[in-house]
């Protein structure tokens, strides 16, 4: 892994080993090949340097390059790139600008159509919501899982290519958590009837995590977390 | 202004003469310098072609390139840097690595903590919640200004140059909407008092697109869309 110490300036990650959020920035970063530091907050007691550092949402991810602050892991994903070029397997949006464009698309996807509902449905009390909350996280899948198989051209990867790229990150944050909330709440929102192919990918950042970064915690580390999560 | 035509394909976008988000990417399409044709869409009568464009969504706007879509605002107008650099002023984002991810940060800021409440006021019945909302959005307006006063490095443009850049375009794609708004619901978002600089940035979006682009609507037009609007 390339000490980005010595190429491109010191890095250090401020987040929390549970959130989906902080383990996108993580296995980019893995996959960057850049070593960091990683710093683990206390979301009930935020350190002054998260506060100072992302004063406006006071959230993890947060990366400083040498100091400097960057905010949101869809931003800090694509930071990488621009500030790490040739870094690692290389770049993770493609080349191509039509390509860029669709993988942030699914990009912002992910996190309007998938999660935000998917969310949801831990936090709101009446079942009918939770249900239909649920319901419109799987349809999500079900599309992303049609743009996987249009986008992935035999490689098993939504960048299309050998290795993962940009859709595959940002998704693949979620799939610690997807596991672990599918055995708290009873319902695999990833579920291998609708989405297969979907529920073969994840096994696959799963493998490529155990080699490259292991930045995915464990499930049941994950259920614990989420039940004491879900009960407040 | 360059014709596409010749240089790099050709240029169709689906939209609507209202709409905040199609105005950001004709901002974004004026700037660059690029000639294409406008399609007005029946957003009751959604055309094929758009139904084809962007299945996803089904929204405007939707950018056709060679007859190839590219959809969602902020995805577009990042395409437009990616597929034709060195067009028009320049790139709308900075070329500086961390530079991008600010501006990147602010744009999906935008959408996040000024629109989606600023929108939410007028949907809810409660005026209770409407106020609630309305706040949320001056509030974010105010970050922004904040925002506004670090970046713009004494030349007036969120881009810090001469000339606006992806901020400039993103937030300027509201500012028709926010003064017809104004009008319609009795309260400024754009408030002189609380987010004076802004304001004048405003001005500054509305003479540049009189003789750059015509793509803002005068005010009483979109008041009288807007009126009709709030009555559904």
């Amino acid at each position: 892994m390339a000490a980005a110490g010595g190429s491109g300036g010191e890095l250090k990650l401020l987040g929390t080993w549970a959130s989906p959020f902080v383990q996108r920035v993580r296995l980019a970063l893995s996959l960057k090949g850049l070593d960091y530091e990683f710093v683990e907050e206390d979301t009930k007691n935020k350190s002054e340097l998260l506060l100072a550092s992302n004063p406006v949402h006071k959230k993890v991810p947060v990366l400083l390059h040498d100091g400097k602050p960057v905010c949101e892991s869809q931003v800090i994903v694509q930071y990488l790139d621009d500030a790490f070029p040739g870094s690692g397997d290389g770049e993770l949006l493609p080349s191509d600008p039509y390509a860029r464009a669709v993988a942030r698309f699914w990009g912002s996807y992910i996190d309007s159509n998938f999660f935000a509902p998917w969310n949801k449905s831990f936090y709101t009390t009446s079942e009918e919501e939770k249900a239909t909350e649920m319901g419109k996280a799987q349809a999500a899948l079900e599309t992303i899982e049609g743009a996987f198989t249009e986008m992935e051209k035999g490689k098993g990867w939504f960048s299309g290519e050998d290795r993962p790229g940009y859709v595959d990150v940002l998704l693949g944050g979620f799939v610690g958590s997807m596991r672990a909330y599918g055995v708290v709440v009873g319902v695999d929102v990833l579920d291998a009837a609708r989405t297969p192919r979907l529920v073969a990918w994840a096994e696959c950042i799963v493998a490529l995590d155990a080699t490259k970064g292991k930045v995915i915690p464990e499930v049941e580390r994950i259920v614990e977390n989420a039940r004491n999560y879900m009960k407040k």
